[in-house]
Formats: structure tokens, C-alpha cells, sequence
């Protein structure tokens, strides 16, 4: 070998560490470990057999399978991004077909986020916590982050006036359910976040992968609709991300960006020198199954769920130590766990592998600024009731230990 | 709005015009035009039976149908990878698990290596043409080019060392029946780019996209292979980039880059951050699909295609007039057609839509030089052989005109 990789590399992925959460996924295989780890929906609720009947009817057609297996345009299958603008209107968003570009699930639109409003030191706004795979995204095109508090109903405003003073590229949010601590953002603050936003001529990137997910109260608009309703129903300064992976499957790997023109032409563009487009057949059967039971079966998904986060909730009363507190989510798929202060995530995870067989995400990962050290995620969605209330039990019995 | 979004872009797709390459795509569909344009495999060829039982065989069993549907690990499907370190052991290049990465077809793997490898104004050597996609997948990391002539053998080596000198971070190459002007590289031109590159410290990115398209003689060593051979059979200067698109069906989005395990954990991490896997069910089929009949259906596309690029030459030896001259290709899907110098494709392609109804991608594109404006590419692997002997005529037509 006459060069070393590491003197070509470029340098936009130092601060990619090895993703906690890619490596605790691993641990879900170890039928022993009763995991809270990964943020994944349950196989057992996933459509399969409306999946199975979608793929057939393409099989059983010629011309379907043929064009269901070749090239296709990059901005998306057209019948799936109708059912999208569709299912946008009906959350009060009037979007063109050129202001919907499919995408490979929804963490690839904020790949392309990144590199499309990104540049070297540019500043981006998050709460802290934020989504992980957001910071993991973005990171690559090598911004300095700007993290703000975070309330029981969302980013303290005051925390984000600073914020926008530093003049931000953008905003990145995720108002229901936040992955990783439970948060929805109160209506007032939606309003008062996308107005300050706008004045201050920050965009704003939300995140909407669970907001189908609600267990309790009513739905709240989303930025997009709120954005929308200051614009005569039209986008205007943000941009919407959405995704099938939790309201159908993840392993198709599909899911939606809608914003003005101007933002999705060049998404698009994007999109073709990225890979192309995303696989054709999954999005033919996407579209079928979405057609035939979007809303039925989102309802089963919640009445499960809720389930679930109902058993997390009342094992966390029933048996967490004294200094340990957590968030009461009204949807999506995590519970948020504050630990002591001085307590360490990473610290407990080692031992509640070893000991206690079970498994959860330390909460500094979620943290841009590196703090949070003494907090956990805990994923209730791809664990049944019984199992969560063992689960809870043995973390805490492990902080019992720690205490003592 | 409070904002005009231009502020806000950071500028990386500057450089990335709307691809010619993708605006014909869109004339494939007028069934009155014969497209030479889109570089696209024959529906009529897919494997649609295999593929059928493939996925039948998923949804007949519960947990199969849970595990296709699942999240997964970045690196790819296992089994899938391993069939992929056979495959390559057999080219004589010897692999480990953690060597392999599964991409969105290989124009995801083209967009990782730029990612990982190209800082603002690095330097990347190419030939002249080359493949457009990888022109778009790099610019948006800024790099400048350095573009080298071909001859009959592939890159001129006297250019080549010319450009070595200017210190690129890597050469990139498709040695087989490079789409789009259809030139093998020579045996004995790959064991001298191999070490040139090596001596060099220039690492090498080899697009195996089309190479097992042979319609005439013997495959040569891949670039990873020849590389391989130097260093006790395993990848050390080489990344190889391969791709099912051609081999089985593109609507998959399957295919794979491998390379020394520094640079494989790096593009791992890529991935996990720009789409977290590539579709998990759509691994799976591929698969299976390979398994059972890689070499069998290879062998009839190989059959089919020659016939098409066989009628091809022989309607250019007929019709084309004086002063036209065209590649022989071996394999692949492409001739090219070189035109009298001060000629111009573009303005042919619009005569030759509007007035023949026929259609081919303007060679401009390819050149990273922005030269080559008297060049058209046109591919023969979608079109049976009457109309492709009907398309060629009226391009003759055409010209004939020109001349006139």
C-alpha cells in the first residue's frame, strides 16, 4: 500500500462518532435482553397482508411489474405524491406536485437539508434534546449548532429569541412526540415559534414522523399548516418532513419533504445525483397500501401503543427511586428519564446489560451541545406490556443499587 | 414571506444544471418516439417470475414478512453482503464481512465517496467523457476536475500521468464499456493505471456498473482485482462500486461498494446518516433473486443485448454519412457518435425530436471540460432491433440534411 486512507479523507465525518443507536440495535437480536433501545414499531402490527396483496396485483400485471421494476422519475412516484398532497390538504396544506419530492425515508430529506442550506460554520438551531439522526445528518456539512431548553411544551422562547439573534440558517423541530423525550410542542408555542421564526427570516425543518402517533388529546396543526394559514394556505418559510416508516413499515424506506418550489426544484436535483430516485416498487406498494388503509390502520397502531405507553408510564410510578423523573408522553414512542444529577447514562446502560438484561439509549447522544449525561430514552413500541413492566422493574432495581 | 430562500442555499449545487440526462428520460414514455436516451435495461428482460416467488416466499412466513419489513443495519442485508464477497472472490479480490456495504444502487456510492474523499477544491481526475452521474454526485462537495483524453484502450497514459502530477485526490473510472462512449480499457492499460495511481498516492474509484455486459471476448481483470493481485489478493488503492441495476432490475435501488476496511466503516456511517439502510425487503429479494439464477439470466441479457448492439453498428455502417464516426463497444449499452467537428448535438436533438421522432442524450454533458459539444450518446439496450435500425436511419436523415 503506498498511501494511507486517512491523509484523503476529507474531514466531514470527524465528528461522526459510531452511533450509539445503530450499535444498540444490535443488541435487539439477544432474545434475552428486553430492549427499550431502538425507536422501532412493532413487526407484529406491521400490514403484511396488504403489503403481501399490493406486491401480487404488480406481479400479476406485465406491464405493471415492468414498470414497477425499472427507472423512474426522481421527484417520486405521481399517484403516491397525489395521496401526499392530498393527505396535506387535509392538514390545511396547499402544495403543487412540484412541491413534494419523495424521499428515502425521512431521514434522507434532512441529508439533503443539510446539504442544501448548510455551509461550513453556518449556525443551526436545535432543542436540546434533539433527534439524533438529525444531528448525524446535518453534521457532515459541518455547522456549529445553537441548542435551546426545552419545556413541557416545547422550546423556551426565550432561549429561542437568542438563538434566532445569532441569525440561524434554520430551525430544526420536531413538535410532536419529540424523539427522544416525548415533548409536544403546546399550540401557543407553534404560533409563536413559526412567527418569530419568520420575522427573523430563519427557516424552520419540521420533523414529523410521529405526529400520527397520539394516544391523548387533540392533534395540533403543524408548522406547515400554521406556516401555511400566514400564506393564504402555501408554504411559505418551512419546510415539512414526513414518513410511512412508523405509520406503515420502515423497510421500504419512504417517506416525504414538501416546501416552496424553489426549495424542492433543487431537493430534486439532490435527489437524482444522490440515488437517483427511491426504489419504484416500494413506493407503487406504498401507495396501494396508504389508498386502502392509512386510517384504519393507524387507529390499530395507536390503540396498541397506547397501550404500551400506558404500561411504561404506571411501571415507572409504581417502581422508579425517589430523584428520578420522567415525561408523560401523549404520543409517538418514547419515554424520557431524567436521572439524578451526577448519575450517568452510559454508566447505568453498561451495567443493565450485564445485570439486568435489559437495554435503553443513554440521552447525552441527543444532546448537540454534550450535556445531559444523566438521561435515558426508552423506546415502549416494539416491547409488549408485560415485558415494558419487567423492563422498568430491573432499571429500577439497578438504581436502587446505584443509591444505596 | 419574510425571507427569499437564495439567501439561504449554501451554494453546493450551483454547478448542478438540470440534468439533459433526466428531462429525456421524461420523452421515454411518448410511445411515438424511439429513445436511444435513457441508459435503461429492457422491462421485457427483468426477472419478474423470480422476483414474484421471491417476494411470495417473504409474506408466507410471519417472521419473514416482520424482518423484511424491519429496520435494519447500515451495512446491508448479511447474506446478501456475503453473496456479494463470493462474487468478488470469484473476480479474485478477497473480501471481509465489514468490506462490503450495501448502497442505494451505486450512485449512492458515488455520492458517499465524494462526501467522504473530496474537500472544496480538491482535485478529481476523470476521463473525457465520463459518466454524468458521477459528475453530479461529486460537485456538490466543490472539487475541481482534471479530465483526461481517451483513446481505443482508455485514458491516454501520457494524460494520466499528466494529471497524477497535479496530485488528485482519486481517479474516477468505468473500465467496462464506460457509459456513456462504450471504450473498454485494455489489460494492459489497467495494470498501468493501477500502478501509476498506486505510485502516485492517488487512490482509484472503479465504476463496475456494466461489466458483466460482454457481448465479444474475454473479461478483463477489474481494477479491484488487478489491485488485489499486488497486495496478496486484498483490496488496498481500489474502491469498487458495483451495481444489480443492469444485472436484475434498477427499481431495486441495490448495489454495493467495497473497498479496504478504513473506508467501508467511514461510508457505513454515511449511510446511517444519509438514509439509515437501503430497503430491507428489497435486500432480501435481491437475494434471492442472485442466488438462484445470477449467472442463467445474465447469460440471456448478454444474448438479447448483442443483437440490439449488433443492429445498431450495422445501421450506422449503413446510413451514417461521411464524417461521422462511431465506437464499437464490446459490451454495455452505448455507442458513440462522434460528429464532424463545429457540429452540435443539442441543436440535433432538438431537430431530431421535433422532426424524426427520435431521440438520444447530446454528448456535452459528459465532459467535465465542458467539451464534446459534437458528440451523442446513444443506447441500444431498451430498443428492439427494427427500431433501432429505423431510429439510427432517420438520425442519418437528419444529418444528411445538415450536411446539405
Amino acid at each position: 500500500m503506498t498511501f494511507e486512507w486517512g491523509d484523503l479523507f476529507a474531514g466531514r465525518i470527524s465528528g461522526m462518532a459510531a452511533s450509539e443507536i445503530r450499535e444498540l440495535l444490535k443488541l435487539i437480536d439477544r432474545p434475552e435482553i428486553i430492549s427499550f433501545a431502538g425507536g422501532i414499531p412493532d413487526p407484529d402490527l406491521f400490514p403484511s397482508a396488504a403489503m403481501a396483496r399490493a406486491y401480487e396485483k404488480i406481479f400479476q400485471s406485465n406491464a405493471g411489474a415492468g414498470g414497477a421494476l425499472q427507472y423512474t422519475i426522481s421527484e417520486g412516484y405521481t399517484p403516491l405524491r397525489e395521496w401526499i398532497l392530498g393527505y396535506m390538504e387535509g392538514k390545511g396544506v396547499r402544495l403543487g406536485l412540484d412541491e413534494v419530492l419523495v424521499t428515502s425515508g425521512s431521514q434522507q430529506a434532512l441529508d439533503f437539508i443539510g446539504k442544501l442550506l448548510i455551509g461550513p460554520g453556518d449556525l443551526v438551531a436545535v432543542t436540546k434534546p434533539t433527534y439524533l439522526g438529525a444531528l448525524q445528518a446535518f453534521s457532515p456539512y459541518e455547522p456549529r449548532y445553537v441548542s435551546i431548553a426545552m419545556d413541557d411544551e416545547g422550546p423556551v422562547l426565550a432561549d429561542l429569541e437568542a438563538a434566532l439573534a445569532a441569525r440561524p440558517k434554520f430551525l430544526y423541530l420536531v413538535p410532536d412526540f419529540q424523539n427522544p423525550n416525548g415533548v409536544t410542542v403546546s399550540a401557543d408555542r407553534r404560533e409563536a415559534i413559526v412567527a418569530l421564526c419568520a420575522a427573523a427570516g430563519v427557516a424552520i425543518v419540521e420533523d414529523a414522523a410521529y405526529a400520527e402517533l397520539r394516544y391523548d388529546g387533540e392533534a395540533l396543526p403543524s408548522l406547515a399548516a400554521i406556516d401555511a394559514a400566514r400564506n393564504g394556505g402555501r408554504p411559505a418559510t418551512v419546510i415539512h418532513c414526513g414518513s410511512f416508516s412508523k405509520t406503515v413499515v420502515p423497510a421500504l424506506r419512504v417517506g416525504w419533504v414538501s416546501a416552496p418550489r424553489d426549495v424542492v426544484n433543487r431537493l430534486v436535483l439532490m435527489k437524482q445525483a444522490a440515488d437517483l430516485h427511491t426504489s419504484t416498487i416500494n413506493q407503487m406498494v406504498l401507495h396501494d397500501v396508504v389508498s386502502q388503509i392509512f386510517e384504519p390502520h393507524v387507529k390499530r397502531l395507536r390503540v396498541a401503543y397506547k397501550e404500551r405507553r400506558d404500561a411504561m408510564l404506571a411501571a415507572l410510578d409504581a417502581h422508579m427511586p425517589k430523584g428520578v423523573t420522567w415525561t408523560r408522553p401523549q404520543g409517538g414512542m418514547f419515554v424520557w428519564i431524567e436521572l439524578a444529577p451526577g448519575r450517568c447514562g452510559v454508566a447505568l446502560l453498561e451495567r443493565a446489560i450485564k445485570e439486568a438484561n435489559v437495554a435503553f439509549v443513554p440521552g447525552a447522544a441527543f444532546f448537540a451541545d454534550r450535556s445531559g449525561a444523566n438521561t435515558l430514552r426508552l423506546s415502549f413500541s416494539a416491547t409488549k406490556p408485560d415485558r415494558i413492566r419487567e423492563g422498568v422493574r430491573r432499571i429500577a432495581g439497578l438504581l436502587e443499587t446505584v443509591e444505596a
